[in-house]
Formats: structure tokens, sequence, C-alpha cells
């Protein structure tokens, strides 16, 4: 995937398989390989090694934990470094009951903070397994009846019981256009912040797409409803697999046909077009550097700047991953 | 937006005004405004005026179909063609009953028979509609706890009524790739085909994202999956949203790594390599030009095409729209 640069989480770490999961038998095979890899999740938190470097913990077939799971809480994730990956979903209170079996430094943990301590692969691992857990507590009931689900097709179809609908429900993914909007001399970047983020911090205009629009036409509409900026063209850069909860982040570069900042709306509570020397300078603090809003300003900073942001040494940067 | 081309569907014909939602009379203001426009849904079907040309059928709040219905049945779609535009979900009968306060040529249809002969303003108020009413119908009871949902801001919000829950399900759009597939040299496209369909059809790749995936992760996999090949760069080409009942088509273009039809998933029946001159003689059929999958042919095509495809006397075309 030479065209596009890599953004934290995104990359095929995982080989899906998708038809392993029509073996009727799936659940009984992964727990009868003694190289399957359990991943553990809890609500939206996972179950990770905290030293001496952050990664996966994975558990075999046979741990306590693992070994009182009915088969309706596992998920068949895919083959990870080779060896069957599977998700299990437990209670928090189960991996207290479980401490003694577990390494020392285990522990329930969110994404995001460990994302940039993670390797490469573990993150987009837990990523993945994240945007399961929680796609699957949503549809513990039929949204069309309001009877009970069961998971099927190992854990990729969540399906009615009621016979008389049997509606199935399949993992969702909510798109979210993220723009780095720059004025016709592509001097000045637009970049807006939240009331609730810490002074001096702002990043990209972001939104999710509607239905009945197109990615482009969902850049034209957030940019005008956050800012009342006009686009005149709008590029695609890259995407990135968000799962907090469940986004898909699809970057793009635009161009201001307007550059009057007419209104703000609700969302934000300022936007503001920047300079290169503003930014190099600190003023404004930029996002993380795992965000695919980082990699926008980047990729622009970088083609009118001698030196690259990341060597810019006054560059303002989130201490906290964005929220 | 000149970077891309208009793919049907796509287009801001809508001015959706996302704040207006916020507002708690809504439905009382859209009620009192003689100027409001009504477009009526019952299941996936839309009500047309079948002659003299394809369109919309328009009420007014006064009109007895409109009259009869509460609000939680009613959801804000924006401002179309000036005028404020709110959906009103009715049941098939209620259609029937109010047959003589109708137009003689009004039916419920299908929106995608009918996409090609609709104005393209009308045919993307529909595609919103449709897909609106779609998710509503999916989320009528909770997917946390199984309690009924009530509809907020303004239908766009299904919000749970049993108050220890409360979960909020917002509108459902599925990202899928579809893919153009070139060999190395560019001279032959990779096309594949459902056994479902009539002999002869040929489309290109496609399938859905996954979660924990970038746009670009999904593409190789698909490809790999449904074909055995392998593609070394791929190239965002335009959206077009497909509600049918809930996609978002995201159109790539890729270069193949390996040429070799290796194995065919269960989901195509076969996939060939095509040059352009079997295409310009009428083999394989092509799918209809409103869809992204005849766009991405196209490009491809008259990239290296004296003559354009639309201008191919003997392109063999599907006279139905895409299963």
């Amino acid at each position: 995937m030479a065209s596009t640069p890599a953004n934290t989480f995104a990359g095929n770490y995982l080989d899906r398989r998708a038809e392993a999961r029509d073996a009727v038998d799936w659940a009984r095979e992964a727990r009868g390989d003694s190289g399957t890899l359990f991943v553990v999740s809890a609500g939206l938190e996972q179950l990770v090694l905290a030293e001496p470097a952050p990664d996966v913990v994975f558990l075999s077939a046979e741990h306590p934990l693992v070994h009182a799971l009915d088969d309706g809480s596992l998920t068949l994730l895919g083959w990870f470094r080779g060896a069957r990956c599977v998700l299990a979903s437990v209670q928090a209170e189960a991996i207290e009951a479980a401490r003694a079996a577990l390494p020392a430094t285990a522990r329930l943990s969110e994404l995001r903070p460990l994302a940039a301590q993670l390797p490469e692969d573990s993150a987009g691992l837990l990523a993945y397994a994240r945007a399961l857990s929680y796609w699957r507590s949503r549809h513990q009931y039929c949204g069309v009846c309001g009877s009970p689900t069961i998971a099927t097709r190992a854990g990729h179809v969540l399906h009615c019981t009621n016979d008389s609908c049997g509606a199935d429900f399949f993992p969702r993914i909510d798109p979210a256009i993220i723009v780095l909007v720059t004025d016709a001399s592509g001097e000045r970047a637009l970049l807006g912040r939240q009331a609730v983020w810490p002074p001096g911090r702002y990043s990209t205009i972001a939104g999710f797409v509607e239905p009945g629009e197109s990615l482009e036409d969902g850049v034209a509409r957030e940019v005008f409803e956050e800012t009342g900026v006009r686009v005149a063209s709008v590029r695609y850069q890259s995407s990135q697999p968000w799962p907090f909860p469940s986004s898909l982040m699809l970057g793009f570069q635009a161009v201001a046909a307007s550059h009057e900042i007419a209104h703000i709306d609700g969302e934000l509570e300022d936007a503001q077009w920047f300079t290169r020397e503003q930014i190099a300078a600190g003023t404004p603090m930029l996002p993380p550097s795992a965000s695919i809003s980082y990699r926008l300003i980047e990729t622009w900073f970088n083609a009118g700047s001698a030196i690259p942001l990341e060597s810019q040494p006054n560059v303002g940067r989130w201490t906290t991953p964005r929220g």
C-alpha cells in the first residue's frame, strides 16, 4: 500500500480468513488447538501487560478465565503472528477472581493511552477486538422486535432468537470525515477547538458522514456547518480505523473557496486560520502523532517547510490522547 | 467538488441544517408551515409519481395521510429546493386508504429501478429518505436492554425509554469498498460475477469494510479473499451513497502485484481479466451507468481508448439494476 502512509491501527496485521467463520465447530477447534491465542476484553477495556513493555496478554484455551466461558462469549478474530486468535469477552470481576493465574503486571486498560507504546501489530489487533466488543454489547437484543440475540458466524453476526423475526445484525463502523482545509494560497490551515479541550489545543475539522451523502458531500457540509467556510476542492488522503467506539476516520485535504470564518457551530468553541510559523512557534498545540489529524497537518506543513514538523523543536503537542 | 465525478445519489441537494434538529417543537413548526414538503415512505418503498416523468410526491401538512400521523413517525430531512422537507413513515395500507386524496399516478416504488429517471436532486433526496427509513425500522427496540426506543432530535436519534439504560442509537452507514483492479500494464481489468446474475454479467470487486481496518486494508483483503490476487497500490477515486439498504460505496483503483486468479471465494462464481477490446465487443456485460462500478470501469477504459466507453456501440450493459 505504498500510496498511503501507515496510520496507527491500520495495516493487515491479522489474516481474518472470513471463510473460517462459517465452520459450525469453530469454537471447539479453537479450544482444541494449544496454539490458539485468546485476547481478553471486559467492557471497553482489554487485558494487557503493563511491564516491561506494554503488550497484549494472550491466554491459552486451558487458562481458567477462558475455560469457564461459554462459546457465545467468544469471537474468532483470525490468525495473528501465524496463530489462531480469539476474543474472549468476560466480566471485569472474573479477571479479579482469576488474578492468581495471571501475570503479575496484567491489568485491564483502555487502548487509546497505550496505542503509541504497543507494538504496531498488537495495537491493530486490539483496535479490532475493541470494536467488536463494543458492537456486540450494543446488539444483545434485536432492534426490530426486542427479542434476545445470539452470536452466530463465530461471533460476527448477532441473530434474533425470535423465529418470526430472525433479523441479523452485522458489525458496525461509523465513517467520519476529517479534513485539513487550507486557504487558496496554501499558506494557512483552518483548525478548530472544542470548549472541553485544555486551552491552546486545536485540531482539524471532523464529523460523521450522514446517510445519503458522499464523503465529499460530507466534507463540504461539515466544514460549512462548523466554520461557515466553503470548500472548492476536496482530495482524499488516507484512512484510519478509530474504534472509540466505532469510527473509521477518512482523511481529506481541501482548499477553501471562501476564507471568512462566518460562524462557529455548537461543536466548536473557536476556529482560526494558522500559518506554519505559528505552528512551529508552538501555538496552537497539535493533536497526538498517532492521530490522522496530526498526519494531515504534518503533510501540509512539510510541503511548505524546509524543516519537517517532526523536527521542529517548539511545536506544541497534546500530552494526553485526544478526547 | 471538481476533484470527483458526480455519482448518482451524491451531491449536496439538501441543506440539512443539523442544528434545526435540536428544536423541541420542530414538528409543530413543520406542520404549521404551509410550504413544508412531506415525503412519504412505507417500509423500503417511497411514494412517487409514475407519470408523466417520475418524481417524488410531495404532500402538505394538511394532507390526510400526513395529518393522521403522530410526530414520532416524522423525520426532519432538511431544506430541499428552499422548502422545509420532512419524511413521513406510514403503513402501506394507509396509502391505499388515502388513495382518493392522492394524484392518480402516485404509487409506492423502490428507488433503485427509478434512479436514472428521477431528477438528480430527487434521487438524492429519496436515497436519504430510504436510508433513514430502514435505519429507524432496525432500532425500534434498544439493542443494549431490549426496551422500546423513541425518536428524538427530529427523528435522528432513537433513544431507549428504559431510564436505567438510556442508550442512544444514531443513523447507520455501512462503508463498502469497490475496486477496479488492473494488471501491471494497465491493459486488463479484473472483474467477477456472482452465480445469481444472468450469464455474461461481470462487475468490479466489492465488499464491506471490517472493524479495525483502513479502507486500503479492506481493498487488499477483499481482492485477495475473492480472487487470490494481491494488490500493489491502491488509489481512492470517489464515493457514492448507496442506500440498499445502508451502504456507502468507496471507489478505488488498484494495480495488481500478482495476476494469477488463485481461487474464487464463495461470493463469486467466476473472476477473469478482461481487455478493453473484449469490453468494447460486448463481453462481459457491464453494470448500469448509475453505479460507481460502471464509473470505475469507464475511467479505466477511457484512459486507454480513443473512443470513450459511452460511445462504444457494442458494449453490453445490464438492462436491470444491479442486485
